[in-house]
Parts: structure tokens; C-alpha cells; sequence
């Protein structure tokens, strides 16, 4: 018998006949005698519709200052519906459930509206209850505010709520049920050979979830990466668990040793900026990062390359694409701060990576990297590396080119 | 400076537009330097959306048992959408404002679900809020259970909701927002000629509620009348308010003296039931009450006819329609109990009243009513009175002629 926390996302429970599959589901774990809480998204669209309704209403509105605690008020609704269904269904299949609102946890966050981080999960009653026999059905992505407030996680804050939620249930694993059978190499739209991996680390998940894989929220991992939490990612699309191992995220172990590259990631998120002609002193990174953290904008990549003339340096380095209208004014209006002389753009570029922690050990992987890319004439703008992960930036025209020379670069493929 | 609840239904909030309206009459009551709490209903269609997926998932359901409390998480989302949409809507109008749930007050239930009954409410959070300046948008027709799960108060409860939390928040008035402008002699559908009337007393209201006018719900009456909360029901779709006086429900005044009968009312949902051949003995009736009670099942009108035997009577009640079935079953479950030898029923009745607290202290109300159904040749089955209300069951098929004719013959037309 095992504790388990099942999280079912928007797609999973994107209509009746789909809730009663998820309801199927969580009635076989139920039956084998685990203890069962099963965190929900809105279903499927849902979310879409209320927010519409929100945005209608607010636009051009520049008055009333922000609207993000009753937006929060508004889509948290979506979850709450699904909580209410699922728990239904699974009293038809004469499973005992209840629904739990963030609220009714309560599940406290730090009050940030639409954005919301967790702060506390209380379990002094779903816990007894789940004990108890009753599945409980909680609505993700949602807690309150240090006022009392609805407070949402932001999107995709489900995944989030599930694993946190384990954690403060001490719960044996935390399956997170999707529209894909687990975690790939690569992205199979663009590498159809690609494989499904039995098993990943939690830093080569994180590595792959912040670089573009979309599977699983980099927060999540974080989470169950410090608590050492096993992450099962599977697909709610069918009912034979026999054929739907999916893929464990967990420490990592002897078998992944053996593989150098677990997967090739790839964000068109990107964007680039190169500042001209800045003075080569000291302290020039540090000014222009800070421009850009006045403004809220994250920087990833950096480089700073020396110019034909001497004591003149270029520094390049990317931002979100959506920010980088932002960046670009912030860095105008600091430009005397700054001191630079040109600055050039391009939102046209991908960031490509390989992810494995394998790397640690094996020497060659960036030259077999580079020589792949190579062969293809792929131009690399700009690099940056950690110990289990190396990123190029390129054109963006030759991103499935270069994630399928490196996927076969490194024999992803095959099994390991 | 007054302190409002301004109570808005379904199709008062049924689109964005509706809202946006709804916002620009809430503003100009705030602008006037009004406290102001705004309780809402869902939006029209929204309720009935939820309760078709709740109900199909239970389908055929023996299994779990009830669903109420799951049924009350799903459908008290309606509200929640809806207080957060005015919320903003007023915002864009530069109006502070904030949306309430019912477990935010809290306003606390007897925990019946579905069909729960206010117990208390708490507002020692929003009444300062209010009074800070902030409109106070509030979830109607929902609450919490005794244990904090959510509770609704049944269809129609709005209306009960934002009753209860002015008679808490010790408001001046409580005005109801509806699709229709005011509370009129009779249907105006029936009779075109019908008149609008500017004051009616709570006791007639209460009447006219339960005999079939469904403008307000009888339980909001009663707890205005209770608390003397003057109520008025005017409509939501003109913004002019020189245009839209509305009705009056408040503690009966010299004007309203003058009127003899303020109402005709009518109510299709009935049945009637015949019971032949009793044994004329005392406990009869207290018999067939037992039956009735024990099946759930409210008796309304009631008499008691002698048959041509001697020391046999007839019993002739009255049920609602809906439960005629379940009538019929449970009495002749209990037929040697009673001791009645014929069971005759007709579903095709309908119960029409005249109102007026004027009848009072006037005579000759009930030879004008029952001239003006004879001259109809209109055959009376059933009459039934009290101090302030006179109703007949009759042949449903006369209804609109004896709603007419009773409409004439108290000049109702005329304005008193």
C-alpha cells in the first residue's frame, strides 16, 4: 500500500467521457488499497473562456490599476468545476471521494496574483481523510493569499500543486498524467525516431524543462528535486497500465550513468541583442545586467567578444522574445549608463541544447556537439554551457536541421 | 449617505454587456456616496450548464450515495465567475471594488446541500470594507457547512442571499434587480391592463410569493419582513432611474389601506386528490396528514365533504403536481390505515388567489369574488383562506378567464 498524489491536466479532463477515464484511473489505484489524492486542471479550454471574459472587460482599462486578484477569483472556478466532476464520477464507480478547494487545504501562497507561489500546504484534514479511504480530489493551480484571497500559480501551475502537494503528504510518488507516454530524447515532431526514456534525472529534467521540453514545469521539478519526490510521467490516454510504464524522474542512478545525452531540447523563445563598441573596463556586464533587471527581464546567454579595436568590447546576449521591445528601450534609455555605441537585434534565433548528466564524466561530448553542427554549416552566435547541459544559439531556420544531426550526433535513438 | 445591497439575477449579468450595464448602475449608486454590496447570481444559462454535466456524470447513480455537496462545489462556480467579472467591470469604471465567496465572509449554512439554509453571517470583514469605500461584490445563493464545504441555498436563494447579508450588514435598503420592472396586480401576460403598483406590505408579498407570483422568493420575504428591511424589485435593463421606480415591499402603510385587493395570483403546479368513502370519525384528517408527512410530501388545501351516506365523508386535498405520484403511492400503501374506499385524482387544476391586506377590515370580498366566477359559470372545487388572501382550485383550462374576471371585478386596473 503507498501514498500517491495523480495529476491530470486540462487535456486529460477535457470532457465527460475523459473525466471518466481519469475516473477509471484513480479507481484502480483506490482499489489496490492506496491512498489516493488526485490534483485537477480546468478542463480543456475552460480556462481560455474565462480569461477572454476577463480580458474583455478590462480592456483599455488603465484606472482601476491591477486586475490579477479577480482574474484569480474568476479562472480558479475552471478547477473547481473539474474537482466537483471527478469526485461525481467517482462516487458512479463507487469510489468514496470529496473535493477540495485550495482554500479548504488551505494550500497558502505568497499572495503574488496570477503568479502565486506556495508557501504552505496544511493537511491536518485531507490527510486523516485520505487515511480513511477517500480519495481526494484537489483543484490545482490555485491556493489564497495571505489575506484570504484566491491566488492562482499561473499557468501550468498544476504540476506544481501536485508535487507539492505529495511532498507535504509524504506521499510515496507523484504521477503526472498528460497527453504524452513520458519523457523523449527529443521532440518527435521534429525527430520521429525519437524514444521515450524509461528513466531521467531530476537536474536533466530540469535542465531539459527550462531549455523548451514543455512536459513538466521547471518549478515542479525543482520542488521534487529537493524533497527527493520520484516524478512518474505518463499518459491518461489509456486505461492498461501494463502499457503505460512512462518515464521516472528521480535521482539519478547506474543506468543513466551509462548515457551520456539523455535529450536534445530547443526554445524559439529567444531573442538576441548585441551591444556595440562598449568601453572594455570592468564592470560593463554588471551595468548592462542591471539595466536589464531594473526592467524585469531576464537575461540567459551572455557573451562579451573582443573587438577589432583595442580596449572596445561587443557583448551579445538573449532575452525573452516577448520582452525584447522592453529590452531594447530600457537599454536606449541607459545607454550613456552603459556606454555602448551600436546595438543590434534578432528575434529569428533558436536556442538549441543538449542535456545529460552523463557530461560530467565524458570527455568529447562539445566537440562531437560542434562537429555535428559543423557538418551542417549551422553558424553557433552564441554558447553557454553548465556541467550536464551545453545551449548554441542559430538561426532559427535551421532548428529542426540541427536538433536531428545532434539527436543522431549522440545515438538517442537507441536505448542506452 | 445610505448603505445598499443591490441584488442583480442571471439574466441581469447573461452577457458582458449585461455586466457592463449592471457595473454603470452599481457606479452611479456608489458615486451618490452610497455603501454599496452588489450580490450576484450566475450567469443565465451557466447554472443550468453545470447541473446537466453534474447530472450526467451521476446518471443512473445508486452507488455513492448523495451528491449534493459535490453538485453544490460545481454549480456555486457560476456565482464565483460572475462576482469576479463585475469586480472588474467596475474597476474600468475608476469604482473600488473586490469580489466575496461565500466562504470569504463567511456566511455559514446549516450544511442541507443544495438546499441549505442560511445560519450566519459574518461580515465583521466586509461591513469595514464597505465603509473604506470599496463595493463589495458578493457570491449569492451560495455558503459553507458546518464542516467548510461549500453549500448552496437552492434555486432562487440569490434573492434570500442578499436579503440576509443587508439585514446583517444593517442596511437601509435592499434593492432587487430583475427582468421585470416592478411587482404588478397580476400577469401582465394574462391581463395586458395589469398596473405596476408602487408599495406592497410584506404579508401580501409573502402571499403572492407562495400562491405562484415567482418575482421574489417567499424566504427573502419572510426574512425582510422579520428584520422590517424595506425591499424594492425594480428592473436592470434601463439605466434611468427617474424611469424606474419600481415596488415597494415594506411594512404596510395608510396607502395601502385604502386597496382592498392588491393581487390575483395563480399557480399551475398543483394536483388534487379525493378520497372517498371515509369513515366520519375525529383523527381523519390527522391521518391522512401522517401519510402525506411521511412520504415528504406538503398538503395545501384542504376540505372535508360529507357524502350522501350516512357517517361517510369525503376528503379533497391538495398536493403539488410534481408529487402526485408519490402521493397516490403512499396513500394507497396506507389505504387500511386511513381506511378509505376510492382514490379519484386531477392533475389538471389550477389554484388562483386574490391578496390584500385591505380584506381585513372589509366585507364583502369573497360574495364579489365568488359572483364573479359564477357569472363565468367557473365550478369552484376546493377554497381555501386566510386573513389577508382568498384562493379557489378550479379546472385549469378556465385559468386566464378567472384571472381576468377577479382582475376586473377589484377594478385592479385603476390605480388606488
Amino acid at each position: 500500500m503507498a501514498r500517491i498524489v495523480m495529476k491530470f491536466g486540462g487535456t486529460s479532463v477535457g470532457d465527460l467521457d475523459r473525466i471518466r477515464r481519469v475516473a477509471r484511473l484513480v479507481a484502480s489505484e483506490a482499489k489496490q488499497g492506496n491512498e489516493v489524492a488526485v490534483v485537477v486542471s480546468a478542463m480543456s479550454g475552460e480556462t481560455n473562456r474565462l480569461v477572454a471574459m476577463a480580458d474583455d472587460l478590462s480592456a483599455d482599462s488603465k484606472l482601476g490599476g491591477s486586475i490579477d486578484d479577480e482574474y484569480d477569483a474568476i479562472v480558479a472556478s475552471g478547477e473547481q468545476v473539474t474537482t466537483g466532476l471527478l469526485a461525481i464520477a467517482l462516487r458512479r464507480l463507487g469510489i468514496t471521494a470529496r473535493s477540495w478547494q485550495g482554500w479548504q487545504l488551505p494550500l497558502t501562497t505568497d499572495g503574488a496574483h496570477a503568479v502565486a507561489r506556495i508557501a504552505d500546504i496544511n493537511t491536518d484534514e485531507i490527510s486523516p481523510s485520505l487515511s480513511d479511504g477517500t480519495v481526494g480530489v484537489v483543484a490545482g493551480f490555485q491556493g489564497i493569499s495571505p489575506t484570504g484571497r484566491i491566488a492562482t500559480l499561473g499557468r501550468g501551475g498544476s504540476d506544481t500543486s501536485a508535487v507539492a502537494l505529495a511532498v507535504a503528504l509524504k506521499a510515496d510518488r507523484c504521477d503526472i498524467y498528460t497527453d504524452v507516454d513520458g519523457i523523449y530524447t527529443t521532440d518527435p515532431r521534429i525527430v520521429p525516431e525519437a524514444r521515450r526514456l524509461n528513466r531521467i534525472a531530476f537536474e536533466e529534467m530540469l535542465e531539459l524543462a527550462s531549455l523548451g521540453a514543455k512536459v513538466l514545469q521547471t518549478r515542479s521539478v525543482e520542488l521534487a528535486m529537493n524533497n527527493n519526490l520520484p516524478i512518474r510521467v505518463l499518459t491518461s490516454f489509456t486505461e492498461d497500465a501494463s502499457e503505460n510504464p512512462g518515464t521516472l524522474v528521480c535521482h539519478e542512478d547506474e543506468t543513466m550513468e551509462e548515457r551520456v545525452v539523455s535529450g536534445v531540447a530547443y526554445s524559439r523563445d529567444e531573442a538576441r541583442i548585441t551591444l556595440m563598441r562598449l568601453s572594455d573596463e570592468p564592470g560593463i556586464v554588471a551595468r548592462v545586467c542591471r539595466a536589464m533587471a531594473e526592467a524585469n527581464i531576464i537575461v540567459d546567454m551572455i557573451v562579451q567578444g573582443r573587438s577589432a579595436k583595442k580596449d572596445v568590447a561587443n557583448l551579445t546576449f538573449t532575452v525573452g522574445k516577448r520582452d525584447l521591445d522592453k529590452a531594447i528601450t530600457a537599454l536606449n534609455n541607459s545607454r550613456e549608463m552603459i556606454g555602448f555605441e551600436g546595438l543590434k537585434h534578432d528575434g529569428n534565433v533558436c536556442k538549441v541544447s543538449i542535456v545529460g548528466i552523463g557530461m560530467r564524466s565524458h570527455t568529447g561530448v562539445a566537440q562531437t556537439m560542434f562537429e555535428a553542427l559543423a557538418e551542417r554549416n549551422i553558424n553557433v552566435q552564441v554558447i553557454a554551457t553548465s556541467e550536464i547541459k551545453i545551449s548554441v544559439l542559430i538561426d532559427a531556420e535551421y532548428t529542426e536541421l540541427a536538433v536531428r544531426a545532434l539527436h543522431n550526433a549522440f545515438n538517442l535513438a537507441e536505448a542506452s
